[in-house]
């Protein structure tokens, strides 16, 4: 049984890759949908109206960042974490376990949960499915990812499965736990880690469970592009053609094109956000730091072939400027640029697979990727 | 003789204050107004449609960042400052001498002009008056300021004569470099310390060579502001009625409404731009702190009477996160949301000089103020 007032309509398919329209509780999502990362309540550097503007849809929030400040509780008396930052679309939260794994501190693990101390004041704190399910019931999350335990790269199959078998445990009680409430999600997420076998069986467990969306979790976390893709294909042919997937923190640009051949609809990565902050733009030529002193007298824009602002309407020059000077405009401009070339990829993507030519797509995208860099003056 | 196409419409006027019309080059400016700081090509953390969007008309960018990074040669390549950072209207560069007095190291001061060393890299520099109008006129400024010494706070008539002469003999040089264009404008700055027949004897030198507008210089440096509105009133019965007056650097709430109660009509302060990086808001009621715990669960917005997104649709539970979490968008808010309350209050003394009831505002605000803060939920 699954949430009502929350569907996706496939519309269009081209080989394993989809095409269609996620309906929720907040809006719709045009998918195959990249979510630019709002870790602490704010897509960092940008506006709401901003991040809206580059065409993106639904956005992602870090539970571990936001139970540890402003709270959970704090975020539900003020209306909710959409409410709270003024985003008036759909938002996606994980469920923290990820955060608590590579940011926190002398964390345990045990069958109730996971043990561990805050990056901020060495608070302690324990997260468990029911809490972390709790925690996205108050911050009103229109999908709500369970806790489960993001294998390590590289383990054996007795440590895969071993993990995989403590996630699906626990993916049980996050559904007891889960309040449903009409348009609004809980997705699975499948592990296993490079066994394809332990994919399978997880898939498995989880739709005996009953979501309304899964996720493919324990990737791209060191297995390499390849791995990546080969355990993407083989999983979701096990997963109901009439649920959105999921690939968790992914990735490059050809990261995500390649995930979509294979079957993936929604996507979210640090990747445009943090890069624009450090100078770093991503182009249909691959990314260019435009810290480097060749753009200093540079005219031209950054990307005329991106329809954002930041991308059109400032020289590479003036980019160069605010970035070598650590202006927060640099900041503001570049992530802003770098958002937008994202949702662009992915209207590609869309429209490549309504026109059956995603292989095509994909095959120019990665001729233009590998030239390396856009053209100096 | 002045520029042609730069003028000064006076509409109305209540006391010494006016209220009026500044027609130059690139655009229509009414006065009283507030300049946001552009330091280095950009009104940090804001872009220049958001800027627009505040009402502000004209912004300022310094000359000794400019030159230092990225080059005034580099700039007029790309089009001048206006251009190179997108900003359609009129731009006020200042000449560099306050911040090589302010910033810059092993600074010496000759009849020729100032020699410092770079903040940034070390590098050795000379800026005399010539130097000073020729790095504006490469950047296509709108208003050029001429190269002056600001008199430092205390000093004694005979050092502030000496230092007021020595500016005297700068802006007559600054008068020969400055390349007339229409609607262009060159601005004589107006010395003399503390001393009002000093200030008087400025004021007729400057006339004297003839300039645009005149600002008064050497003023916010420590005398205070009892002593500044003494001087400032004193001052401007000896300049044009007919040009611009331009207060440097100036300030607070208060110090705008009695400098404009005084006769002066242009401002500009890094006030409301570093206070909105700092957590810092203005409002009617004096300033507030967000990063204090008071505000994390008050859901009320900053401050509904300003015409502005940072400033109605947030909430102050929401800003108190965000400066709390060191977010940049904390930042842009609140310096969105300050450059919108400083545009507000030009409004607001504009349409006072107009109805004749300048006094009466500035009692109101003054009471306002004094509150000393927002209520408490």
């Amino acid at each position: 049984m699954t949430a009502p007032g929350f569907s996706l309509k496939v519309e269009a398919v081209d080989g394993q890759a989809r095409v269609g329209q996620l309906t929720t509780a907040h809006g719709v999502v045009d998918t195959p949908a990249f979510m630019p990362v709002g870790t602490a309540a704010t897509v960092k550097a940008m506006t709401v109206d901003s991040v809206a503007s580059t065409g993106a849809q639904m956005i992602l929030g870090n539970t571990y960042h936001l139970m540890l400040r402003p709270g959970a509780q704090r975020i539900e008396s003020l209306g909710g974490l959409r409410n709270f930052m003024r985003w008036d679309g759909p938002i996606l939260t994980d469920s923290g376990g990820y955060q608590v794994m590579s940011l926190s501190k002398l964390r345990k693990i045990t069958e109730e949960g996971v043990t561990f101390q805050s990056h901020l004041d060495g608070s302690k704190h324990m997260l468990t499915p029911e809490r972390a399910i709790d925690i996205q019931n108050k911050l009103g999350s229109t999908v709500t990812m369970i806790l489960d335990e993001c294998t390590p790269f590289p383990a054996t199959e007795k440590e895969a499965a071993d993990s995989m078998h403590l996630s699906m445990r626990w993916a049980e009680r996050c559904k007891g736990a889960f309040k449903e409430r009409t348009g609004h999600a809980l997705f699975g997420i499948v592990q296993g880690g490079i066994y394809a076998d332990l994919r399978a069986e997880s898939a498995r467990s989880l739709i005996d469970i009953g979501f309304d969306g899964y996720a493919l979790g324990g990737l791209a976390v060191g297995e390499g592009q390849g791995l990546m893709f080969e355990i993407a294909g083989v999983t979701t042919p096990h997963l109901p053609a009439d649920k959105p997937r999921y690939l968790m923190g992914v990735g490059k640009p050809l990261d995500i094109i390649g995930a979509v051949q294979r079957g993936i609809d929604m996507f979210d990565c640090v990747l445009p956000t943090r890069s624009g902050r450090t100078g770093q733009a991503f182009t249909r030529y691959g990314t260019v730091n435009l810290r480097n002193a060749r753009h200093a007298d540079d005219h031209r824009p950054l990307d005329e072939s991106v329809p954002c602002g930041a991308s059109r309407a400032y020289s590479r020059a003036y980019l160069n400027h605010l970035i070598k000077s650590n202006e927060i405009l640099g900041m503001m401009l570049l992530t802003w640029h770098n958002v937008a070339f994202y949702q662009q990829l992915m209207v590609g993507l869309r429209d490549a697979i309504r026109a059956g030519s995603l292989d095509n797509f994909a095959a120019a995208f990665q001729a233009d990727w590998s030239r390396g860099d856009i053209e100096p003056l």
